[in-house]
């Protein structure tokens, strides 16, 4: 997508619900382009007051947990309520291809031809930890163009995890029977952070194993300190797409989860609280986040910094020293 | 202490293991005066090299766990084994008088006067989060001062335990039996931090449930994601000031574990794999602190800050334009 509009018209295309405009919007805003970015920014406060009436719901695992086949289950069961979903998906193997992206579409095959259903996949090349850059951005525009209720994906390893925690209402955790090889790569303290724990692939010769595996995570997350918002996070078992001659179950469980623990956050008042923080956090760690560009961007300063890290990894020299000649070095340069 | 002598007074006193001087330059290592800075610089660029020869352990667990009393116990069992321990406490209580803190030498009673223990407690109003701002730097100086055991305690709310965590090569989590009240106000996420967790007080009609409460806990460290280095974080059982008639007990275990652990992590190199990784992110986060310091010490900037975070605390205005306001109005202003 080289040619681009004037701001309105990408603001009266996504406020009109057009998927075409919602799509090119959505590039622009993951564009790095500085002209881009303007129209982008413009695009944003225009429709700023349309947004924020979505569930937002984060669901991570680790690879293999089936979090493709749980999201095809999860998003056709709610587009049958009448919900309009949109998943933001991070795709550690896709590749960019002229501007679109494939992989997910066969990924999830059947909600990616769903009229009710919007699949945006992001290239992990854009992305941080497997986050898109512009994760937050997107969900605006998603909710701005009539989706009522937002997935966002991660690939459940590294820090993604945590920073999509701080920007959902609902933090789902995907999981396999058996604490095992599967646990293998996932970041300690995600667990904390789940708001519920799915056991996937309840089905078959390994449902039992699934109740099993339920069961001992429940009387482990009474164990951890309270969340302080009086909700206790439960675990479910369910199977989106089992062996042949057995139904799917634990969808619709899933989903009644979520509602009433929207309900319960919006009458005690902590989802209206967490979205607060997590405003600010988001625009703090921006702040940061380009305080460092410019310091990171001034000439030189890469030979600098490797040199330095590489003493003070080894031990030779004290952080505070390091940090004294870097800041010494760049202002005599200057 | 208004008298400041020249760095190599410190630096001699240090390597013959002066704690009068030792004392002296910790304070100076506090000091937020940028020539008593100076010289801290000094004599840490000058005892860099005695440095490292400790196990670092750190302690933490909510209010009414028992630190204290097991930090008494614990130490003072240390010391009969010819260890020389240095402690590290905050106590949130404590002020400032003429210099000196108090508070810590009347909880810990017995280890203030054994003379190889040395105690430093730092007020809390030097501290981020609990932890004493310069608690890395103390711990090379008593390393330095030939301690060969460091212990930093923390009070075990809010953010001073992952700070804690990122300093210290083996933390322990002490906890009550009974999940419940006592949980409240530790931070999620930092049971997954723990290398071991020690039930404390079990002794007399609470040791039943203490037992109870061991095999919970094991369990439910069990499904938690590896560490990633071999280590499964066990859990013990304590008793460090058991009502009359009955002994001490579990404090021994405590030691042979964390020496167990220090002997496997060095013969595998996650000991030092863990050091490394701990300078380049004190390194980081120094930076990052410097960096900020500069730009939040601008004038006119707190007020500016505080009209953009409640916008962006509100929902109407998106952080990234807050930031771009922020930086522009700077920007104009010099």
């Amino acid at each position: 997508m080289r040619h681009r509009h004037p701001a309105q018209h990408y603001i009266s295309g996504i406020l009109t619900g057009d998927r075409l405009v919602l799509s090119q919007a959505i590039t622009l805003v993951e564009s790095r382009r500085a002209d881009d970015q303007a129209i982008a920014q413009q695009v944003l406060e225009a429709v700023l007051a349309k947004t924020g009436n979505s569930i937002r719901i984060g669901i991570t695992g680790v690879p293999g947990v089936g979090k493709s086949t749980f999201i095809e289950a999860f998003g056709t069961y709610l587009t049958s309520l009448g919900h309009h979903l949109a998943v933001l998906t991070v795709d550690p193997t896709s590749q960019r291809s002229g501007g679109s992206l494939l992989g997910d579409k066969t990924r999830m095959e059947t909600l990616s031809m769903n009229p009710n259903a919007y699949i945006r996949p992001s290239p992990a090349g854009d992305s941080l930890g497997g986050v898109a850059h512009r994760t937050r951005e997107t969900i605006l525009l998603c909710e701005a163009a009539g989706f009522d209720t937002i997935l966002v994906e991660t690939v459940g390893v590294g820090q993604s995890e945590t920073v999509v925690h701080g920007m959902v209402d609902f933090f789902l955790l995907l999981m396999l029977a058996g604490a095992g090889d599967e646990l293998q790569g996932m970041k300690r303290g995600i667990m904390e952070l789940a708001d519920a724990l799915v056991i996937t692939k309840a089905d078959g010769d390994n449902r039992a194993a699934a109740n099993r595996a339920r069961v001992e995570y429940q009387n482990a997350l009474h164990l951890f300190p309270p969340t302080g918002t009086g909700w206790f996070p439960p675990v479910l078992t369910c199977s989106a797409m089992p062996s042949q001659g057995t139904e799917p179950h634990g969808i619709m469980e899933v989903w009644q989860l979520i509602d009433e623990y929207q309900q319960q956050m919006t009458q005690n008042g902590a989802r209206n609280r967490r979205r607060q923080d997590q405003q600010l956090t988001w625009f703090i760690s921006l702040l940061r986040q380009r305080l460092e560009e410019r310091f990171y961007g001034q000439p030189g300063i890469r030979d600098t910094l490797t040199r330095l890290e590489n003493q003070v990894f080894t031990g030779t020299l004290l952080p505070l020293q390091a940090v004294d000649m870097l800041l010494g070095e760049l202002s005599g340069k200057h």
